[in-house]
């Protein structure tokens, strides 16, 4: 994957003066058992959606690629769980509120060939990444060094770059047909966030700050949409696709 | 897992005297070819076959456990296939004969129920982890001790048997489903290796010994055998299964 613009922090970290640091906060605590939740759980169909595409693969290398990016998704769901019940919540419960969206993404977007199966890995992997990463500089410190750390490790998905640019060079109305498919995909991600965002009011309060913290404001949301979309643009251009 | 009766070698270490080692004897070095691309294989289906048997578990704790088998397999697997570049064989090449006997064993147990994905997981893990052990036994140091390190890692099939053991608890006639399960998961296991053993001629004169290679006689295959299935039978047993 493409190394992403960063986001430029727009909020100091909401480091809580008091015992327990800012965990102790009960909304922001219930901000973050969500945001852990939505990860994890998206980790975890994550690894089942690619294990399945992988069964599809056309060569055994390819199968193998695709079933260590599954493999990866699940060590991060790992992660994200134990930190889960390091912060004292129940895990799968906090994966609950999460489970519909997910299965109703997947189920819309779900890849009839191989080719758009490495698309989405691609494209799906970099959007969700960049938008952990952007919520990520809204958190305390040991909550986003997990995260960002968890992001760091992926990059297995490069291969999905080599493959998909050939397979578009042995037919180029291959890009075509991709490239709608790349739409759909962010078309799909962003109806099923704003679900998310209007059933969660704790996980939307953190992204709008609170009476002693500051968030982001309309414009920030803004540039944070259009980072979003450059660097989405950048991983279809990457894979040869006008976006 | 439970702790296996762990083979008595009965031949020693068919050590090469010459340059290079035992792997220097094309006739061994075929073998051990072979044998590593028939466990890679079959670590590769287990990956795929876990990992799709998780998509129907009931929860999603289940649904972890099996997909962390999945991944354990998976990296098992990297391993192997690690191993047959090093020797110098083009490892999804030595894969290839392998292939339609596992394909094969599979789509002929596909499990139909959770329950019979949780037995088939736990029992074939077994019976292929014993059998492999038994073949290291007559292997060069250094690929005999990759064999057993990576038999060593398994143990995440535990849960299994907790699973088990409380759906028959729950429903007795269950016990009696999964134990024609049992028997039928040992018939097609046996069925598949008796064609891969008529089939790969290096294989079976790796076990069946060489001039200067002492190997199995018909006693000593007769000896393992009953070590297996005591074995497989104590698997049953912890299952709440008669085998």
């Amino acid at each position: 994957m493409l190394p992403p613009v960063l986001p430029t922090p727009e909020a100091p970290e909401p480091a809580g003066p008091g015992e327990g640091g800012p965990l102790a906060d009960p909304a922001y605590r219930e901000a973050v058992v969500d945001l852990l939740g939505v990860l994890a759980y998206g980790e975890l169909i994550a690894f089942e959606r690619l294990a399945e595409d992988s069964a599809t693969a056309p060569t055994l290398p390819d199968k193998v690629a695709l079933a260590s990016m599954a493999a990866a998704e699940l060590g991060h769901f790992i992660q994200l769980r134990d930190r889960l019940t390091e912060v004292g919540a129940e895990p799968y419960a906090a994966m609950e509120p999460f489970r519909a969206t997910f299965d109703q993404f997947h189920a819309n977007t779900a890849p009839r060939t191989w080719l758009e199966s490495l698309v989405k890995a691609y494209v799906g992997d970099g959007l969700a990444g960049d938008f952990y990463r952007e919520i990520a500089a809204y958190l305390d410190e040991a909550t986003r060094t997990l995260i960002l750390d968890v992001l760091d490790q992926s990059g297995h998905s490069d291969f999905a770059v080599e493959r998909v640019r050939a397979a578009i060079a042995a037919d180029p109305r291959v890009g075509g047909r991709l490239a709608l498919w790349g739409r759909r995909l962010v078309g799909e991600a962003l109806s099923q966030a704003q679900l998310v965002a209007a059933d969660r009011d704790a996980l939307a309060a953190l992204l709008a700050g609170g009476v002693d913290r500051p968030g982001m404001d309309l414009a920030a949301i803004g540039r944070m949409f259009v980072r979003l979309t450059e660097n989405h643009a950048r991983r279809m251009a990457a894979l040869g696709l006008s976006s």
